[in-house]
Parts: C-alpha cells; structure tokens; sequence
C-alpha cells in the first residue's frame, strides 16, 4: 500500500494542499454499475462545511466537488473516479510569520523533519482541509453500501467534559455540535463560548454505528476488520484513541460480563447482547459495529504558547486569525467517510474468499 | 496488502493453525547484513511463553523457534526469513464438543460465517497461539531497531481494576504480571486468584514507551504512524481500544493543556512536553512514543453460558478444561513486537522519502 | 496493488477517459526535494504528441499539463503530485455508430463483458490517450533518474517490415517515426503512404537503453527486474511481445555465446558483453539496460471488417474518421516513460534493503 | 506488493535458499472450500524433478511437498496455505571454488552487489531450484481453476534451433524434453547430445494455452491480463522474452491481417481468429489465452570462461560437476504455474468488479 492511499480493493488515493490548486480524490476499485452523480456526494461534502456555525470558521469557497472521471450515464463505469475540490480562495497572502516557526500541536516541526522543508501555506498538506477528500471517497462507499442495506451514522458523543446522556437520532442535525442529546448540545455550546472567550479550545468523542452488515467481513490476523476501522479512524488527524465495542471498558470488566451469549431466535442465530460491538475474532459477527474515536483540542489557540522558530530563539506564539474552537462535529462525517471505505473494502475483499461464491459467479450452467 | 501480511517494506507473513502441524512467520524486506540467530528470537518466544505463572496454561512444548531460509553465517541475506515452530504436541484428540457449537467472546462463529465452515481444533487460526508468529518477526524487526538505537518496552498497566501507581521498571521482570509496581502486582494476583475461584476471567492494559525514534517517521495521511500502530495493536486478538499520549484524556482536555510546546536546548529542538505520545500530524517527533492497549477478559471461562449449537438449539456451555484468567502478561511481548513492526517499516519507508538521502546513497562520487 | 496503480515506492495512479473531462495521474511516493516544474513534463508530453507528422491524428486541444499539487517553490514536498489534462474538445458527438458495436481489435467487448456496459466516446479509459498519464508520471520519474546520472533513451526499431540497420542517436528525432537510421526512416515513411492508400494500418518495434543504472536493483524472485519492465511495457495497449538483452535470440544461442564474460578494468569489475541486456538473475549489473517491445498494428483500420452489433447481427465495418495507421512513434516517450518508473522504483526500493545504507541515513554520531 | 509475493488477492510469496535447510511457499487468499491434499500438489513437483531424463541433474532429495497450514479434512479453510520441501541432502560441502568467483550468466556478482554479500551456496535464493516453489503454489492456483473449467497447457515448442512443426498433445508426455512433435523432440535430443559433448548449453521456447477462461479478467491500464502475464512470466529465472497471441509477428503484420473479426455463433459472440491471443485491451476476451516464453542457454558450462576473483584477479573458470545442458523441459510446468497464477488472481479479483456480482452473494432477500 503506498502512504496516500487506503484499501485494498476498493482504494482511495488523496492529493492536495490547504492552499494549493486543488485537492482531490481518486476511487479506484469501486464496482461498475453503482448509481453515482456529483450531489450524491456534494451531500456529505456539505455536512463537512461550516454552515452558519458559531463554532467553525468559514472558507470562502464552497468546496464544490467535481467527478471528473469514472462516471457515465450516471453509473460508475469500474474505472478510476476521480474527484477534485478547486480551490477560489487562492490569493497570495503573507506567510512570513509562520514560515520560519513551529506551532505546537501541528506538523510544522515534523514535516520538516521528515521532508527537509515543507509547504507552509495553511498547513499544506496537513491542514485538515485534506478531510474533504476523505468524505469524497467515503461518500461514494457510503452509496455502495447503503444499495446493499448497510448504513454507517456517526454523532458527537461528548465534548470537552459534556458528554451525552441520551440518544435521540432526529437530534443530531437540530444543533451545530451533531450531539443526539438536547441538553448536552446546549450545556457544550455554553462550554465552548467560554473557551472561546478564554482564547481556548476543546476536544472531545464522536461515536458511530454501522447497521446491516452481513456476517464475516474481515480477515483472521493482519487484517481484522477492527483493526482495519482502527487504522482509518486513527489516521484523521488530531485523533488519539480509537475503540471497538465496549473498548476501554472491557478491560476492566470479568469474562463473565463481556461476552456476549448465543441465541436461536426465529431460524436463525443472534447474540443476546454486544459488548464486542459487532465483532469476533476481528470478523463481523452480522450484530451493529459500534465506534468511538476520541479527538484532541484544536491545537490553533490565540493564548500565548511557548515555541521556538528557525533562527534559534524561543518565542512567545499568539496565533491570530479566526480558529474552530473545536473540530469535533466537522470531523462526524469524516468519522461516517472512513468507516465506509472500510467495509467497503471489507465486503469486496470477501466476495473472492469462498469457493461457493466464485461458483455463483463463474460456473458454466 | 494481502490479509496475513503487516509492512509495506519491512513485511510479516504467518500462516499456521493452533492444533495444525506447525505456525510460521516469513519476513520479507528485512534488510542484508543485520547479525541473526535462533536465539535471538527464542529469547523473545520465551517471554511469550507462560513459564511458571499460575495465571497462564502451559502447553507441553517448548515453542523452539526455527530459521529456515535467510540468514547465513550469522547475518540477515536480504532474502526473506521464513520461521516456523512445529507442533509436537499432536495426538489426535477428541473435538466433537466444540465442533459444533459457538464459544461466546470467540471467533467460532465467524469464521462458519465467513468461511462457510472451520478448523475448530483449538480454535484453528483465531487462537491466541497465533500471536508466536507476530513475536518471531517483531523480534527481527526489535533487533533491528536496537542496532538504529530504538527500544520498545512494554509493560501491564492494569489487570482489571487494579492499575500500576507506580513505575518501576525492574520490577517488569519480576511478576508474573509484567507490571512495574510491585504492590499493584500484588493486588493484582489476589484479584486474579479471586477470579479463578469464581471460574472467571479478568482483562487489563498494556503500556508500551519507544525511545530513539528519530523524528520524520510515518506518512502525511492514511499513513500516519499513529494509524499504522493503531491498526497493528487492534489486531492483537482481544484489544478493544488504542490510545497514543494522552488518548482518551485528551478529548476532554483544553488546547492549552494538550499543546506540547517547542524550546531549543543545547542547539537542538525539544518539546518542552509531550502529551502527543511521540507523533505530531502522524509523524514521530523524537519524543518518546507512547501508547496504550485495552485487553477484553479471556473469552474462555468455566462457568455456564448461553449459547448454540448447529442444530438449532439454545445450550448452557461450560468450558472445560484449563485456561488462563488473563492473557495480559502474554500479550506484552506481543504488543512489543508489533510496535517494532511497525516503527522498522516507517525506518525502511523514510530511507527513500527525500532526494538528499537518494544522493548520500546513489551519487557517483 | 490496486489495478490502475503502478510501482510499490515511486507509485504512479492513473484516471480518465478519452472523451471525459480530463485524464490525469497521481504520483505517490516522488522524494522530498527534486526540482520540478510544468515546463518539465510539458516537454514529454509534447514528444507524445503528434505534431505535424502526417502519420497521426492530430487532436485540437494542445494536452497542457498542470501540476495540482505536490510542488512548491519549484521542487516536490514529498507528498502526493496530482496532474491532469483537461479536455478543451468536449462538444456534444453522436456516438450512435459505435456504441452497439464492436470494433475488431479494440476493448469494446471485453469492457462490455467485464463492466456489464462501458463508456463508449472515443474508447473510454481503452483510448490510447491514457498513455498521456503514463508520461506525466514517467516524465517525474525521468527527471528524479537523471538526478542521479541515470538516462532512458528509446527510438523505433522497426516499422512493418521495416528494420533499422544503423544506429545514429541524432536521427531520432529528425524524423516524424524516431528511427535513427536516415535511411530506414524514408523506407518507412514510403511505407506508411503505401498502408494508409490501403486503408490499412502497421506495427513495428521499439528498442530503449538505460544507462548509468547502479548494479544492485531489483529482487531476486518475483521482484526481478525485468518481470517489473516486463509487466510495465506489456501495461502499454499493443504491446504484444517484450524482450530484455538478446531476447528471443538467446533461445537459440548457446551458453557459451550467450553468457556474458567478467573482467577487472580499471580497479573494477566490468561485463566483457552484454546479451544479458544489463540484468543477471533480475538484478541490474551495471551495463545498459536494454529493452524492445513489440507493437501491433492501430486496430482502427478504413477497410471494411467483420464485425458484430448488439442486437444479434453479424455486420461489415468500416471505421470511419482519421486514424493513425501507425501508433509506434507516438508509443516511443510512453516506453521511455514505463521504463523510468520501473528504475526508479527500484531504486528507491533498494535504498532500504541494506543495513550499511540505513546505517548511513539514521546512525547518531 | 513485496517482493517475494506474487498476486494481488490470490498472493504467493516464497522462501528459501538452493542449499538451505527447506524451501517454502505460502499462498495467502485461496477461497475455503476448494478440495485439497499433497498429493494434488506432488504431481506438479514431480513433473518438474528430473525423472530419469538424460538432459537433467537429479539431486538425491526427492522434493516432497509437506502442506503445513489452511487444509482441514481435505479443504482449503481460507486462511494461509503453508508448505515446504526440506532438503535432505544437506551435508556440509565445500564452496571454497565458488565463494569468491563470478559465473558468468549467474547472480553471483548482483547478488553481491544488492546486498554486500551472498548465501553461494548452490546459488543460494537465485538458484533455479526456487521454482519449486512456483509450482507448489501454482498447483493450487491450477487447481481451483480446474473447478471452474479453466485449464493452462504448457510444452516445449523450441530446443535451442529445433522447432516443433506438429502439435500432438499426446507426445508432451512421451519425451523428455516435453515436445508435442515426436520428430522435433529426436532431432533436439541429438542436438542435445552434441551439447553435451561440446560441454555447452541449450535454451528454447515454451508455449502455453489456458482455455476456458471466461471473458472479462485483467484491468484496463497497468493491471491488464497480458501485462500480468508478462511480468510473472519473465519472473522465471532465464526468460529473456515474452510474448502474447502472435507476439513479435504482430509488429509486422498489418491491421487487416492482425484484427480478429467478430460473429454471432449459437446466440453468443466469438472470434473469427485469435492472432490477439485471447486478450483485447488487456482483459481476456473468451478465446483461448496463447503465450511463448523464450529461455536462455543454461549459463553453467564446462568449457572455460572469462571471469573474475575477488582478489582482483582475472581467471578462467571451468564450472565442474554435472549441469543440465537445458532447462526447458523443466520450466515448462513452471511457466504452468504462473499462467495459473496469475489467472487465478485476475478471477478473484473480478469477483468485485461489478454491482450485479456483489448483489448476487449480499443482497438480502
């Protein structure tokens, strides 16, 4: 696998810099016949955007997405999708003041480490601008699954201290934080004004649930499915923890009480309860996948911070702008973007695993 | 990537089933040159191994790991390294119990769904006898990056609900529980006497720290270190969670908090803390990598369970026979070994990333 | 690897159809730090286009490459480089005429078998268009080499029946064919005038040479070498036969004919031949590395053929429009370009496979 | 992909040195189900063991197969199929004529080059007898196609300047040199001989058909069936060339005569010729699949040879003991097993290629 693309069969390939020309997106793998048209996926890239949201910056341009490849007729074709967001904003500005330094919490230091120098202009390629591609590819996974009856939704279940109490699904479009909990969502907006004021920022848990899968995606060792779900969700930046099920909890729970029992029930086999969240052995057990990934405060804050810059001295950094206090409901949907593509990938690396199911599809009458 | 392999330079393979005639491990990628030998890795087996503690299963074999291609006259060739470590505990045995029912918290039922049948012998490929595999190649890769001045230690944080207070790392060594505090390893035991009395099973956390690690490792995107290790650590059978720093703890930290911030000492950058764990934007930072594993309780307990059988009938299963109360202890090694797989990778994916280094190696003079 | 993907370190994706909105490639994997601008790859593209040759179809729209991302300041950050070409041409076309046809020699049925449909405007993704991506991304790997002192220089063997019986390097481009034999070329040319009065159509054979490659890369099974430029070449539409060195002739040699002797000059181990055509056991050995490929003759040919529609109708077909009788010249730069793909993904594939190498890169002082 | 692993969802990788203590293959990817045990696999080894053949060296071991992993009760289980051959010949010798020497038309000095230094023992991992491998996975491959009606034919078609004028399938088996022509197969025994006596070497071509391959397997641009084929082909130690369907002729042909046509046959669509050899575009097209490979002279002969020492020294070299005069005969269930291969893998992974196939195995009733 190369280190801009993910999957195995069904690959999403991103390209793209903050405030460069483009950013962009190629699906390659993605079975011919899929019903697939721009506002398809414009849907999702909208829910990535601001909106009139108190709590996230506005970009200029409205991230329109184009397909510029792959689709016919409206069908995908089986060929490489490709995807790109033009950049309007694209003035020249002045990045003299964080050309030469290093924001703490950002890939500044590392990239230049790594690369020998970088692309400073807003972040480049570490911005996370390059999640719009993420939610491209995804959406087109997302479409892929839902013809077949699988459907992943993601919320915000905290942020910062406020955590949901409650679950009520129709509420999660109804406030700016996706949180689906009334109460919670307004006891965290109040929370994050007051980082705002205190030239701060929050963090928090964005929880996910994927319905309708069929038993036996995955792979035994290597590639378990929660392994996989694990990779792609810990690799949207600022995440620092990833759970599968009860997660942290199991750990300290007694065998008795995580596993869960076995049940005939109408013909056919359930299980009694899902502490695992939907996966045994690393293979969906056909119950939902449930997922929690937990996002670090935005690390963009207007308070003083210690850093250092090119030249060898220690400096004192305000960074100016207009910052997200918090990323966490902007990301709901990249969360939804990248546990689709990965049982996407899932369910057509298992299409090829049976011989009943090669048979069904080759044997001659 | 295919399913039983992990790398995308430095590439492990294994193959094997727990009651099959052997298991093995190909490594392919490992650098020429790198000083080898069987005991290198059987020192690593060995840890693995439950060895006198209470808490832990023997299985009459020793577990000898063989080299059979790769290395001669004491070095790695450059050519892949195939391992193997034969079952001599074979006799035919008696499986008529457990093939036709599923085993609640295992993988029984999966794979039937996955595969369309199983080898249920000791529950085949998803037995924990697997992880043997991922310890004989972590430990190439462990040797690798010792020789590079990088050193993974990882330890018990937690059995249950009792968690280290303390660290001490020569403790590690001395418990049977791998962990750090000799009091917490106490209580640790009693809790795990307590639960074998009960006929249960207890899970815990496992602490990993990578020191050495220069900074520069890992890709923008889908392959940030952090995913790759998040991705690797799940798939140790078992984990539910993974955190990197601060984890979990972040999420409902401030911006403030959570920054690490940068100073120059001595001529050279240093973060001046390090709540990231190690990575920034995906990348290692040269700060400690650190990071965390939650492991459910051993699936296999021997009080009565709901469950089924193949015929369509609702059973009370009780396991019998002998099984650990908590794999933790087990699991640090391989825990261990998978985080060497994957900072070796990121090593061997960096020598190729910048023109600088191409000409240090290619340049005719 | 996924299917529109090539290379496993420098990796070169691919998309677009012929009459779509733009074809373009993504380059994954380019080191840090390479000098490169638009003018650069602009060049290549140009050697693919037809000029004013009176052997190819001219296409209104000039195929400008623009960079998207991955270069900044003029030298590529190491992340993605994403290229397209617009299509400028896109007016409205009745493709009635070819779309419930198949056309003999072309993809139409085989798309159409394995798609279930297929995008039918000039081709689709079966155009030969799609080889301006493979120059776009040869074009970078091509620069990256001669960094390095390492050079790919092709030209058309032979045309039909048509062979060059000299070689002068200053011919090729001189005449519309890339022969550098003066001679062979105006033998050629006359036979072209011959085919196109005909209606019909011709092949030919184009030979590469690689020179400065380092001996060491490649690997020694399934990773050799040739295979790679092999499978790369043969990736070329019509391309029916690849040889390395002597090729077919050393099927009819003897070993002491064909073997390659060794000898000491100048403090250094040089080949005192050169059959093998620069490679022994899939490894390069430090001579040029030559290559020839075989072409077939441009399917789309006036002349009536039999042929089939979709409603059950044997047909007589005669393909309307110009067409090039001859896709050879055209086809040289894309052999070129596959070629530095291969070597410089070997070579970056290489620069891990040493400890000594990682050694130089990573040892503190 | 690695480098020792071949595929992309049927994936083998191999293992092992000439001289080693086993050599190893393990396929990743076998659908479950399919009917296996060793003996299906020990026909191939056998067909490519000397016999009693005049022409081949037969080494003392008999090269039996061992299936270590993923069968149970006589079926593939879908997890990785392990085997090994353990060489039994393994007294210490002496290499001290070889460890510091060059042969020509070997790996030995690349080798040392890629990697500093060699296991020359034998040849180490660039000996021929790698292929044993090839054929143990390759069986499987060939296997699973043959429940699918798919079959791979491969013979000599060539011995040095003697070339089959006849096909009579039945021959293959009555010679040893695997010539479907009885007259050609004694003129190149003779031929042979006279090598022999000249203590020189022979190359020559093989040629295979694979029929009943359905229409539809290989992708478009770099993923193309024949580009597969060629890569895997020319994989094979001492393959100089490779061609499809008419291959080189093809460049000298002209479209009218190199065009298959179509027709309606019995309510379906076949080809009025096969001069494409069964691929369009690089997907296969229903007709038989035709490739040639053409083998170099084997390069270990009697006579004295220019070479080099490590001392700096030119030397002429007489490589002793007994060597084949010829590989051919033994290549050709080589070159079987990678056809099969790579077919193998084209199927597996068109099982996803389209909505209609993921339908027909997802869709809940």
């Amino acid at each position: 696998m190369n280190q801009s693309s993910i999957g195995r069969r069904f690959v999403l390939t991103t390209w793209g810099e903050s405030h460069g020309k483009a950013l962009g997106a190629v699906v390659d793998g993605c079975p011919a016949g899929l019903s697939l048209c721009e506002e398809d996926i414009q849907g999702y890239m909208d829910r990535r955007s601001p909106g009139k949201s108190p709590f996230a910056t506005a970009r200029k341009e409205g991230d329109r997405i184009q397909i510029l490849s792959g689709v016919f007729e409206g069908r995908t074709t089986g060929t490489p999708i490709s995807m790109a967001v033009f950049n309007e904003d694209m003035r020249s500005r002045d990045y003299s003041n964080i050309m030469n330094i290093y924001r703490p919490g950002h890939a500044d230091y590392t990239f230049d480490q790594k690369y020998g120098f970088r692309d400073y202009r807003g972040g480049g390629r570490s911005s996370g601008r390059e999640t719009l591609c993420r939610v491209a590819g995804g959406a087109i996974a997302l479409r892929l699954l839902a013809d077949l009856g699988i459907h992943v939704t993601a919320y915000t279940k905290a942020i910062g201290p406020v955590a949901c109490q409650d679950f009520d699904e129709s509420q999660i479009a109804n406030n700016f934080l996706c949180m689906p909990d009334e109460q919670a969502a307004k006891k965290a907006e109040a929370f994050l004004y007051d980082c705002m004021e205190k030239k701060d920022s929050a963090g928090g848990v964005i929880e996910g649930r994927i319905t309708g899968v069929p038993a036996g995606l995955g792979d035994p060792v290597f590639g378990k499915l929660d392994a996989a779900l694990a990779g792609a969700l810990m690799s949207i930046g600022a995440v620092k923890a990833v759970e599968i099920g009860d997660g942290i909890q199991a750990a300290s729970s007694l065998g008795s009480q995580d596993n869960d029992g076995f049940a005939w029930e109408d013909g056919r086999i359930v299980k009694t309860s899902n502490h695992a969240g939907g996966i045994l052995g690393g293979i969906s057990d056909g119950s939902d996948i449930i997922f929690r990934l937990y996002v670090k405060p935005t690390p963009s804050i207007a308070r003083p911070q210690e850093s250092v810059n090119k030249n060898g001295e220690n400096i004192s950094l305000e960074i100016g702008g207009r910052h997200d206090p918090v990323i966490v409901p902007r990301a709901v949907v990249v969360a939804e973007a990248m546990a689709g593509l990965v049982i996407a990938d899932a369910l057509l690396c298992q299409a090829s695993s049976r011989m009943d199911n090669l048979k069904k599809l080759y044997q001659k009458p």
